[in-house]
Order: C-alpha cells, then sequence, then structure tokens
C-alpha cells in the first residue's frame, strides 16, 4: 500500500514537470510569434493550449483519487494540495501563452509590439523564458536556489511593466491607441505570468522546507 | 465525530458565502469610485482586499485541517477540494476589483473613463454586481436556476468587451492612447471578474449535481 503510494505521489510530481515543460514551449512559441508576427506559430500555440488544460484536468482528478482513495497526512496531504493550486497556476500561465500568441495573430500582418518597445518587450519575453525554465528545474530538482533567482526575473519584470505604461502615457508616444492597447494588455500578460511562476516557486519551498515567506495567496 | 464533521463542513460553506459577500461589497465600492473618480473610496477598496485575503487563507487552512484529520470521501472530499478552488476564484475577483479601484485613483482627479463609454461601462459593472449577487445567493442556496442567469450576463460582458476594444480601434477615437489603455484594462477587469463568476457558478452545479457541464479548468 505504501509503496503503491509514494508511486502515485510520484506520478502527480511528474505530471507538474510536465506540465510546466508544456508551459515553457508554449511561451517559446508564443514569444516567436509575438516578435515575428507569425500567425501559423500562434495558432499552434492556441490550439496546444488544449493539451496543457487537459492535462492539468487528469493531474487533478488524479490528485483527487490519491485524496479518497489514501486518506493522505502531514506532509503529503500539503503536497497533494499544493499540487492542485500549483497545475492551476502553470495552466493559467499556458493561457497567459496563448493571449501573447492572439495578440499576435490579431494585428497580423503587422506587428503587435510598437519600435520603441521592442527592446523591453524582447526583455521581458527573455526574463518570463527564463522563469519558467527555472521553475520547471526547481520542480524537478528542489534546488531551493532557484526561488531568489525567479523573484529577481519578477522584479525586473515589473520595473519593465511599469516602463510600458509610462511610455504610453508620456507626451512623445506616436502610436496609435489601438498600439497603445495591445502593448499595455501583452506587458500585462507576461507580467502576470512572471507572477504566476513566483507564487509557484514559493509553494514549492514551502513544501521542501515547511515554512511560508509570506501570504498564502496567489496573485 | 460525523456531527463535528458536518459542522465544519458547514463552516466552511459559510466561509465562502462570507468571501462572495466581501467581494460584493468591494466591487459596489470600486464601481462607484471608479464612475465618480473618488480616491477616498478607491482607497478602502484597496485597504479591505487584505481581508478578503485573510479569510481566504483561514479558510483555506480549515479546508486542509478537516481534509487531514476527518479524511472525507466522495462528496464530502469534491465539496473541500471545491472549495479550495472557489476561495481562489472569490479572492480573484476581489483582487479585481481593487484593480478597477486602483484605475480610478491612478487617474484621481480625471475620471478612467472616456465619455463615449461611459454606458458601456455602467452596464458592464451592473452585470458584474448582478454576477457577484447571484453567485453568493447561489452558493447560500443552491437555486441552479442562477448559474444560467450567470452565464447570461457574462455572455453580454463578452460582447460589451469587444465593444470596447473595437471603440479604441476606431478611427473615431479621439482619446490619448493612455486613456485608451485605461478602458481597455478596465474592460478586461470586468470581463475577468465575470469569467470567475462563471467559473464559481459551475463548481457549485457541480458540487450539487455531480455533473459537469464542460472543460474542468478555471479560466
Amino acid at each position: 500500500m505504501r509503496k503503491v503510494f509514494q508511486e502515485e505521489l510520484k506520478s502527480v510530481h511528474d505530471d507538474l514537470v510536465e506540465i510546466a515543460r508544456l508551459v515553457a514551449a508554449a511561451l517559446e512559441k508564443a514569444v516567436e510569434s509575438f516578435k515575428s508576427a507569425d500567425v501559423d506559430l500562434a495558432q499552434e500555440v492556441i490550439a496546444e493550449d488544449a493539451r496543457i488544460d487537459f492535462r492539468q484536468t487528469a493531474l487533478d482528478e488524479r490528485a483527487i483519487d490519491i485524496l479518497a482513495l489514501q486518506g493522505p497526512v502531514a506532509s503529503d496531504l500539503r503536497t497533494i494540495v499544493g499540487s492542485l493550486r500549483m497545475s492551476a497556476s502553470l495552466e493559467r500561465m499556458g493561457d497567459l501563452a496563448r493571449h501573447i500568441a492572439q495578440l499576435a495573430r490579431l494585428r497580423y500582418p503587422e506587428s503587435a509590439i510598437p519600435v520603441q518597445l521592442e527592446r523591453t518587450f524582447a526583455r521581458m519575453a527573455e526574463l518570463d523564458q527564463q522563469i519558467i525554465t527555472d521553475l520547471t528545474t526547481l520542480l524537478e530538482s528542489h534546488d531551493l536556489a532557484l526561488v531568489a533567482k525567479i523573484q529577481g526575473a519578477n522584479a525586473e519584470i515589473d520595473d519593465l511593466h511599469a516602463g510600458v505604461f509610462r511610455a504610453i502615457a508620456d507626451a512623445s508616444w506616436t502610436g496609435s491607441p489601438a498600439l497603445a492597447v495591445d502593448a499595455a494588455l501583452a506587458s500585462r500578460y507576461f507580467e502576470r505570468f512572471a507572477d504566476h511562476g513566483v507564487s509557484v516557486s514559493r509553494k514549492v519551498s514551502y513544501l521542501v522546507t515547511g515554512e511560508w515567506d509570506g501570504d498564502m495567496t496567489s496573485n
């Protein structure tokens, strides 16, 4: 019984890592489609988001079965409940990658990025990609040094996000209102993606150390 | 033991209803501050959001204690796990009310609403208020007729949301890029609020009937 239980816990863990990998792949394609206005690639991200949703549902069902059949307590129980929460955050990160791809498709054949913000967005995309890569490794290895690294990347994204809003409000802004809206939304998607990444990383840290470094609510 | 368990389930239920009430109050104040650029009221919403977060954390801790101590199965287990998910959605709805209030504060003393979209936003606000009121009643009474009503309001909000984006992209738009961004973000906050409302209402329906009417993923 105990061995079966450990195997089941392991399979929930493996599912989480697999979902994180799918999200990383989705973000990479979404960023590429966003940069290059590649509508086919955007279409791929949108279609594949359904796979992430499906994997999340399967993980959740498995976690609930474990709760029902094994009645785990203490740290095993926290791990299962934590997995339910982390899978919800990862699924949401997949949605945000899809939203980024949808912006690319919406503006096709134009780019959704105003020229003066190209470097800002390139950096935001790079940071988000670093966050999901580090998060996948963190989920796999429990190397807690990555938690601070993810938080650092998130802080830089927050600054860039504020900069996008300042640029749009500035008198020197020459883009159309519609372009301003695209930039604001894209910036928000990148920023939310990072927030969810931080939220998952803190849950991993909590499950490993038993200590919570802040508020329990997902942001 | 059984009686204690039923009381504990009941208290989780009561907590959910209470959080829904706090969200309804937050949205009402947020909408008022957004309409009238009332910065003090906006400040209140922002401060009170911490109370909603605190209540959610308390509910989640209680739910996890019940899982640990009572090892519920079948429909009781689904109810507890469902409560964890619903509390997360309600907490997020509170965040969105706070975001709406923050837009009001950011633009003070100007209004965050472009004149030509005033009626659209008034209707979106009204629909969101109806959704959270109906959701609170649904959580209390399990009157499933409200689920379809909430979905209907959400469909109308989706149309209004698309209309805001069309208005901004239209050649007749005369507002600044910054005002366009505010309108787009506000519209998105109202739309997301409704989405979470639908998500919670479907979970209630699932817990009452045992049948799921669509995908499990929160939107």
